[in-house]
């Protein structure tokens, strides 16, 4: 599918402020990016870097003090999502490539080391593989609320297991915690949702199996080829979409994205103009 | 100087388990391995692992049923720490290389998120460089008690602070914790530290501090020269010398550092034989 | 001083549903209620419950399903609060009346038993006694931010100590906390206090001294002689305003209170008129 | 049944030091108490404490420096325990008697205010009654691992929930949290333990239905003609053992509890002598 999506961001700057943005679409095989703009008015001085592992893209900007008006703006094109690969299998910790295995430990919002007991008696049983960590998802979506305002900043895995409440990134944190309890390594994943209501950003995960990592969304409220991935880490301490460092006063901000017009077409056209200030 | 250091680790694994271990000293410039032994008994299957970007050196080892001693000795040699570098300044966070901006996020036992307000009032208008960092070392020791027992698994930098006891992983917790939130990335050092009592793996911490990582150790337990470094991570989530997926009993563990004996001959042999199982 | 008071809430019970209400001023020596009336409408089956050993009010009302205006006016005089009694003494744990000893054990909100060490070292060396309550409080009010939204319901002062931000009932626990880890019986006490921005009920503490309860304030926002007490309890669980069983939802509720017309003619008449619906 | 039971604790005070015990059986209708002595060694002044509404005996002790020896023996007889009264109905909150309405609310151990939702998904549905706290203790039994060492002295309902692991205590703490989210009031029970592996001093609790309270035990650990009362309380904050204010160094202590030889003859003799010191 292909999606106009965006987002604004309002920022005043009350003294010199370093401030690094993640917000920018990842360039990926399967999501292409066919025209994106950034821009931040006035201008402030600041560089982009992309991290090659990751994929993500980084904005840091220094910004005096002032009112910014910070704009993204894009047109991605996803895959079709292929149907439910039960077929793939868990990988075993000693089999794993050992750059993922610091996705087994436990990390800010997500303390697998406190919620093995749990997973093990829950999950433990269940055939391994592409589906267990469905059956993850299933339980989350059946046993915790999705309420906004029932969680803040500081929420985590653990909380939200005890509350039973909590918004996409509370879903997210708990899926990883419950993957990684299990042996399975999984990393959080910050994203532009299609049908998110209300619009915000969305927050999923991913899990890895059979090699690769696979894409989970708990909350089941954006459809899989609906999902715009930005940034991935070990949670949403590594992949916030704004993080600063000074003084900062925040408006309220806009996220956005719609199906685009004319896809057939544009599919044809494959005419990638990357504009970014 | 130069030591004779080591540890002896016993597991009975009651079911097919992997463990990762990370017990090895690195290998770095100012810390010289002249030679070293890693043995299993019985013989389990594994491989080592040498990360390039921290010099962390983990084994992975799968292991059958049964009871198994672990043991790693090391003569390690460390270069003499030039006295305190007051003038080596703080990097602006626009100014970091990026790699290392992560290390000012929040992890598993480091909230620099909570403890933000605190950090600020307390040690913001003190003069930035290498002496505010000695300034946080200085707080942490003078605020709190160093006392074995006081902490457990689960403590991080929240409690720590709020209780005011805690060991020495604790203690670096806290002042991983405290520079981040002043916007200086800092990260866990697992270590063989000299003079400890009772004698046991040991924890500092590092900050990026005018382009390099500089150690601190807010227990003041260990001479700076007295510390050879064996991982590097956020915190101690990453850097556990033993993680376990599978079932795994322990025993307790043995965990020495001595004064090696005939230091200048040893230096002039430089005859370094890595042996490792 | 003379205050006309009140608060209006209003809730709809969306099943049969159980509301404990503590929003009533305290029957007191030095609190005097010259007027008052209590109204829920439409009208619900209830009663009013008066605890003689803490004076508290509570109103349990049985509500059907419906949409409920509930409203407590009152004029309440409030005798001149003495200047800072310093010569008032701590009592020794062992002379303290028995009733009394629970209020040195820890409570939902209060954690004495995890602040102690912090307590000690900060307090402990101070002069005991009615100032040293106030050490306290001054201490609270230089280290904690008072900031609107910092905290939630779940907040207790184990959380308010390391994130150092809150509101008025954030800094009531933190002093209570303080005072029991020192050995002075302390508990909460909610009310409405004059002058507060936003019109909020009010919360502040008692430490138990010389043989009574003295009333502190930390966050230093009304007059000594402009609050009115409503509750007194352990801590913000014991208090509540309002207290359900069921399903209920809230609307923004309306608290108030002004300086009293007439004051001196209404001390003369002394015509108290308590109407409780 | 009859019982030969006691403890005996051994404290040094560093400095003056008072302590308050509550180690003594209560005096009850099914809890006759035959025989009982209790002794500090050398001596120190006190005083003892019943209260009435709780029958918790309280001593409370002036230690001066030096090392003490306390020791408390009984010989108490329970009556037998009828069989589960699963007809026992749950009282609607505005039937409660209002002295009991305070344990509906949380406190230091007990977060109901945060386990509501669970509790309302998972018991809520439950037909109300003494057989719905019995399934409450089941769901405890069979979700949670009773596991010495597993928790500690701040460990509550909220961790234990995240952990699934801990001992009686926490037990306790977890069934109580339950309840009250349920709306049924609830209290934490200090005890001694029939048949307790290894013998220590025991922890259950009490639901208030039918216009009394009932006891439940979610370990299973001590048959319930075993368990021989010593406090109530809101949870283990209210019903230490031992609290001290001052400094205490303790040494393990030994608590037994054994069948009585005899019991027909001493029902019949019926000679009590408490003898106090």
């Amino acid at each position: 599918m292909k999606f106009d999506l965006g987002s604004e961001l309002i920022y005043t700057a009350t003294k010199d402020t370093t401030l690094i943005l993640n917000i920018e679409a990842q360039h990926l095989r399967g999501q292409r990016i066919s025209s994106e703009t950034f821009t931040i008015s006035p201008h402030a001085r600041g560089e982009a870097h992309d991290v090659p592992e990751t994929a993500n893209r980084y904005r840091r900007l220094l910004l005096t003090p002032g009112r910014y008006t910070i704009r993204y703006e894009a047109t991605v094109e996803t895959d079709p999502v292929t149907k439910r690969p039960d077929a793939v299998a868990e990988m075993a910790v000693d089999k794993l490539p050992f750059e993922v295995v610091s996705h087994l430990f436990p990390s800010r919002y997500c303390q697998s080391d406190e919620l093995g007991r749990f997973a093990w008696r829950r999950f433990g049983d269940l055939p391994p593989g592409h589906g267990r960590v469905e059956d993850i998802c299933d339980w989350i979506h059946d046993n915790v609320d999705y309420l906004e305002g029932s969680s803040h900043g500081s929420t985590s895995a653990y909380d939200t297991f005890t509350t039973r409440a909590g918004v996409c990134r509370d879903f997210a944190h708990l899926g990883i915690t419950f993957c990684r309890a299990l042996g399975i390594p999984a990393r959080f994943v910050s994203a532009y949702g299609w049908k998110l209501e209300p619009q915000d950003f969305h927050a999923v995960f991913e899990a890895y199996l059979g090699g690769r990592w696979y894409m989970f969304d708990p909350t089941r409220l954006s459809p899989p080829d609906g999902i715009v991935r930005i940034g991935v880490g070990r949670d949403a301490a590594d992949t916030a979409f704004a993080t600063w460092f000074g003084a900062l006063e925040s408006e309220p901000k806009i996220v956005w994205m719609n199906e685009a017009a004319g896809q057939e077409e544009a599919a044809a056209e494959q005419a990638v103009s990357v504009s970014a200030t």
